[in-house]
């Protein structure tokens, strides 16, 4: 528990109403009650904010007159909720458990203070793992792999040979790091693989989402900057490099040796092909496919709306009569000018 | 082994032919030999009906005399033959191997009568697992989970704290449910993190292919209700909700908060954008997108149709050009009527 | 290390320079340095080659020129590339380290000799594995299946019952094969499930990537042949069969019958529907969607160009309105036949 006035002396802001409130957690607008903490972010849900039965709503100053309970007053309503969010969290966070008998760590292995690994976890070899890291329990984490402080690494997690994770990483469940990325040669009547010998270097502040996959470099090494973020099920091909502070959401994939700039956010299930770049601060579509380099910034976008199947139909056809069409315009004009 | 007659009778279904004849397995009509039972529920493999050496053949009575052998006689073959596969299944399924030695179960954990869990399996405190609920190798299920009865959970499998399984749910390998949602506020200079607060929640009789992840929810749950069918590689995000009897193919995404309705079909590699509600008995076509809100039952699309690399970079090209094309005709259209 | 001459005598080739140098990795132009050798295998990197610092290169005839160091002289020298990587990187190969006291085997499990098996890993009953083959960490096989000599299962594999691998696979990690396919029927007032009793079938030499799903088969096998290489995250569905020599990028899926021939490459986030062929020789551009036969050997695409979120907003209006359109174009032929 906490007051009202505590959080708003925690976070530099101001607040409106009985700062003595007790608020135990947050919750959305609508089902908010006694001792919840909620937020207005996005316009759309004032009609909740009317109703809210919150014992606290986080407001912007320019719609503070449109509540008339408690209010934590912010300029950023959502980044201020993110951190009253994560002030409950870590009261509630787990302990750390040590490491778990039925763990196994290679001897040379070196372990900070104040890690924890769970069950049937597997540390190999020379593996350096900092100060106050959480390995939850089925994780490998293989030779010479390196994870910095304050990490959090989930179930089923898989960290491959030397590979590099910076400070307060987080990977859930189900990621594999270092896979050895897609380098074949095709002979006479066969393909040869390609050694994949470079690493995976991940920077601070940097989650990867469940189940997705970063191949390690071919000869050099795949390189995530610091806070960037990837949603689940992502696939990131050798040699990718991707910039600070970006952000990629679920199914998304980036081939092999792409460049992605900083501060871009890329789409749902988006893809960019091989070996082009795409510069800082730039938004890709969702499901868009992005085949050339890019470099302006800007939103860009490749996906045909969504029609009913009659409709559909009848475009989907026109489409591949499109270039037929163009030139029937053409000769329309050309009659014209006759 | 079981007789004609005998199947005839389980699933109160009529026979002709020999009701004496041995069935032992189910086979296509193409493989099936003596003591094999087949199904045609598709036309388009009458051909084969003609020529198989299945020692039975479940039909619909219009296509009964099509086929001179035995025959099972249902006005739904496929599901007819559904049953009888089952059937034959159940005789062959794995006996409960009880608790296996190697597993780590927390001694806080419920574990029913006559579940059965694997090696290097790990239970968390307080998780709850109903009667008879197989647990393969390598799963972990977290704190507070709890697992409904006759629940099949496979191997590598993770399910985060405080999520719940009804009875008789599928969880393929490699499932994440329970994985943090995406979310994310940007602060002046990097992105801080939501804690994501909520759970999911499957109800009963739903099946989750290999692979496939389910976030949890953000501050409220996510929820798939009864008799949802997921394929593999899918993802769900945080704050989603699946009506019954809805069944998602492989590699599709619904993003965070979205609200698909009951008995719709979404195809392979679908997308379904953030916030939007799609209502009851919509079928999605393989690889569309869905960027608003769909009101009324049907089937929808947006892919282009397949072309050979010559022809579909013109269409490319014109594609690029469709508004300036558009115009080109306004302006022919003008001139006519002047 | 070995030297230039003793390489170029091992892979049967010529070389010019200076055959006593000695080398010890491969590197690419820009980073190689003293004891590195490079290869340049296409033209857009002939700047680099002008600058780079390697020991020796690998070079085509018509390019030997260009370069004014030590080289081996290769008509193929992405392949030679290829061969001399793989000659190091066997130089600095894990050594196999035999059976893990914390793995679990089924006293009826049949392990050739010189099979490594990886703490926590789970083999199965009657699981039978060839020589020297390599099992890591937290492996599950189950009962019957069969893996060949030679072969690389890496950590978080599950091999569900009885399916086979030839000799030389490589699983990444994650992988799973032989999950239930997606096989649903519908009854009147809910989906029943179709057991799925057939095999995964993977030939000799085949590649898996990272995460990638195989589903077992209906009633028959899924089947890749020889020599077929999959990148991470794809999806192949139930009673697939891929022919040989075939490559698929990341993220794609192959829905369940469909049937692919051989030398087939199909590109990243592309998708094939259930039930249809395509024929041998065929390239899928990224992201496309096969939705019909192919059956002529080429180059396919469907997926429109990326635009800029103004010009795409307008084009994307216009592809609605395209059979409107094409109306227009024809009454405006028609009026000018008037």
């Amino acid at each position: 528990m906490v007051t009202l006035s505590q959080l708003a002396e925690k976070l530099n802001l101001s607040y409106q109403g009985d700062g003595d409130i007790q608020l135990r957690k947050v919750a959305t607008l609508a089902s908010a009650g006694a001792n919840d903490i909620s937020f207005l972010s996005n316009r759309s849900y004032l009609k909740e904010l009317k109703h809210s039965q919150a014992a606290a709503v986080i407001l912007h100053p320019d719609l503070s007159e449109q509540f008339l309970g408690n209010k934590l007053i912010s300029d950023e309503p959502y980044v201020t909720f993110a951190k009253v969010a994560n002030y409950f969290a870590e009261q509630n966070s787990p302990q750390q458990t040590g490491i778990h008998p039925q763990a196994y760590i290679d001897p040379s292995a070196q372990i900070a203070e104040d890690v924890s690994i769970g069950a049937f976890s597997v540390i190999g070899p020379d593996v350096v793992i900092g100060r106050a890291s959480r390995i939850a329990s089925r994780v490998t984490i293989e030779a010479n792999a390196v994870i910095g402080h304050d990490c959090d690494i989930r179930s089923g997690v898989v960290i491959e040979q030397a590979c590099h994770l910076g400070q307060r990483v987080t990977l859930h469940a189900g990621v594999v790091i270092g896979a050895d990325g897609f380098g074949l040669a095709r002979s006479a009547n066969k393909w040869i693989k390609i050694p994949q010998t470079g690493r995976v270097i991940i920077g601070d502040d940097c989650s990867i989402g469940a189940n997705t996959t970063i191949d390690r470099g071919a000869i050099e090494d795949t390189v995530l900057e610091d806070d960037v973020h990837l949603d689940n099920q992502i696939q990131i091909g050798h040699n990718v490099h991707i910039g600070a502070h970006t952000v990629i959401a679920g199914c998304a994939a980036v081939a092999g040796s792409a460049k992605i700039g900083r501060n871009c956010l890329i789409g749902g299930g988006a893809g960019v092909v091989g070996h082009i770049t795409v510069c800082d601060g730039v938004t890709i579509q969702a499901m868009a496919l992005v085949t050339k380099d890019i470099k302006h910034p800007g939103i860009y976008g490749s996906v045909a709306p969504l029609q009913d199947n009659k409709n559909w139909r009848k475009t989907a056809v026109r489409i591949k009569q499109l270039d037929e069409l163009t030139r029937r315009v053409q000769k329309l004009e050309r009659n014209k000018d006759d």
